[in-house]
């Protein structure tokens, strides 16, 4: 008997490359949570039209997730629904977005092993909190992996490049104000472009209308509480403060069938946008990029009130 | 057969001269949706005691509203209500509040016809409003109308003179604060006289004394929040923030018998107030004059809000 | 038959020493609205461990507040309830805290005589609060009388001597936001001390763990909107946005079994927490304290629109 194991067949078997190819779409979908193949389509489209870049990025990344999954021998149904997809596809794009990975450098080679390492390990992370935490995990798997590819990215440990994004600077007017709404649902995969949002608000139509409306609306709401607070201007008009309470939106409102609540949702994910640029005022040594994380924190701590409540409601003092 | 129209007795049939009266007063009234002659006197004699001359705008504008839904055979029942005499009444004074119409010059009188025109076109605005919105219209014909009107009028079409309005600038105190309050409910038709906003609570109060509280409470929360967000303390002091909450307060709870509903769409409508000022800093071709349309805006958000809310609880997925 | 009254054996009739200290602890605990002599004890702990004096002052403030209660032959159940303490803890605190009571100069003695007259004084308060508002008067006969002791001790009337508060100043970061945040629970009885918070939380706890959650969670939510607001820095780092928020959530969770109302109470005391210091500038010659009286008003407010609902939302027009 051999040590090595047997791995291309037992990582292809039961499935035909149309089956993969659906499993890796649907990866791509779950990033809005959409088990829906086609959507995840639309949505590769609407990277790639962005970035051709960031939707090999996505590729890889939902590639990876999958086939560890798969390795590591997770739920083959959650597997096939893409479960282990979609926190794989957010660490490929994070990681061509916010580095400069290459061939051609030592430092660029290593943050190409970065990125795979990184999009393999999602899967773990994703298995992990899926298995311990007694809530939803979201995107959170992919906000920490990333945090640490970033913290081993950096000047202090393997001071690797990293991209120069360029400052959003547009002042803001209806067609900017507009722009960053649509942008905002682009930014849900880091593609501040009208294109990339109405080819995902597309995919989630296809899919479910009511996400579609769901997650436009809450772009609407998040980039106008970002005007109403006189945010700055630049990261409005590229839907900064659209991307978290899209996705709290579509969240909450798969959490409990409701209107009112996903509305509530993406209003308390913009305050949580905000305060992620100040958390260095408080701890120097700490500016973590805010990813999904405030879209992440926001349904966690409705989904808590909502879970506590029964706990305080139901006391016979 | 003449080709001219018998129009006297065709509009007077049916209604005695006592008749036609009440249902011109009723017109006023329901420019707080109080269909009550008496309360449509009281409101009458408040803006009067602070402007004869928008008193009399109010008794032009309630005439010929109803006078034209009746010579265009409107709902009969709908008349009688005052339901096509209120947005006249507000276009009525708006324009003599606004504009400066005149009999001495050319364009004095050509204001004198866009307050007739504009007053009796209100009217049929109404109907449509009425006839093709899936919602309440609520005070909006009288929006649209008068929007229209002071476009004629601006300077790039008939360049009419307008009337120059006295800044507010009282500092913010506690007298000037409680006036504010008062002055919010008389802002509703344009009167910054604390006189007035008690005549207006008293005229709602003769036809339903919820409808009279809630009016009141929500000057005090718009008002409130315009204290809190530290706006101009000038338009404070004269009602500015609580107007719009006023009406929202009362229009909310005639859609759901609520404490909450109304104190919510109050507090919803003052936002909605404060972004007014700043569409030009967006639009820079356009400076909407907010009239009652934040009022009417939040009442759509919570009415769609409402409405919408089935369709996405009642999913079956 | 002598007309003096047979005071000392009447006071204590009924009662053994350690059944009175134990109503005296009650009445520390009911600062909280916990009927827990142990509750009490470790409250008492708490600020002691913080400042000797304003322990001493706690003591005299239940004791002369539930023996006054007792000489008028108040409600007996409530006595031993320790309903008639709190208020006096309270008071004995404040005037300690803010004054400079003393034997060895007149206005010293004087500031004692306030002292004691005040604490004795707010079981009256109590009493004729109870019983004549048709809602809780939680902790306002404190507010009630503290501020007439102190327009009398003011340079208009007695001019007596105020003790000298170093200003809050610490910069905010994680460390001093943390320590509001404990601090808050400790400035309910005006310790700004990270130990007393710990041991009022812990008395809390020992008598109601939901209670105990809910402070915390209260200081927390009120500390979060300081800081969201901008809020100096210095009093949001001794936990001055807080405290009325921890009363808040427990004393609407007395009110509502509900996670949701305490939450929204809490939120709803910090603007008027926030209102307070801007008071002076709307009534000049009015600068109060706020003491606990946000926390009130924020009461107040839920409860009259909860009681009002119903008449609003039982109209059959």
């Amino acid at each position: 008997m051999s040590t090595v194991p047997d791995l291309p067949s037992s990582v292809i078997a039961g499935y035909t490359p149309q089956e993969w190819g659906k499993i890796f779409l649907r990866g791509i979908g779950q990033v809005f949570f959409q088990e829906n193949a086609l959507t995840g389509l639309l949505f590769l489209i609407g990277i790639a039209a962005h970035s051709l870049l960031m939707g090999l990025g996505a590729v890889i990344g939902t590639v990876l997730g999958t086939i560890t999954a798969k390795l590591l021998k997770y739920d083959e149904g959650e597997i096939r629904a893409g479960i282990y997809g979609f926190n794989g596809t957010l660490v490929g794009i994070a990681v061509l977005f916010f580095l400069k990975p290459g061939f051609t450098t030592i430092p660029g080679v290593l943050e190409i092993i970065l990125l795979l390492v990184g999009c393999a390990a999602s899967s773990v992370v994703t298995w992990a909190m899926r298995k311990y935490l007694p809530f939803p995990s979201y995107t959170f798997p992919f906000v920490a992996t990333t945090w640490v590819l970033f913290v081993l990215a950096s000047q202090h440990v393997m001071n690797l490049p990293w991209a120069e994004l360029p400052p959003a600077t547009d002042p803001l007017n209806v067609t900017t104000g507009i722009e960053g709404v649509a942008e905002g649902v682009g930014e849900v995969m880091f593609q501040a472009s009208v294109i990339t949002g109405i080819f995902f608000v597309a995919g989630l139509a296809v899919n479910n209308w009511r996400h579609a409306v769901l997650g436009f609306v809450g772009s609407v709401l998040g980039t106008i509480v970002g005007i109403y607070h006189q945010d700055p201007s630049g990261p409005i008009t590229i839907g900064i403060y659209g991307y978290n309470a899209v996705l709290a939106a579509i969240a909450l409102y798969l959490w409990r069938k409701s209107l009112v609540i996903p509305i509530l949702g993406a209003f308390l994910s913009t305050p949580i946008t905000e305060l992620f640029p100040k958390i260095k005022d408080f701890i120097p040594w700490l500016d973590p990029l805010a990813l999904t994380a405030p879209f992440v924190f926001a349904c966690w701590i409705v989904i808590a009130i909502g879970a506590l409540e029964k706990y305080f409601c139901t006391e016979t003092a």
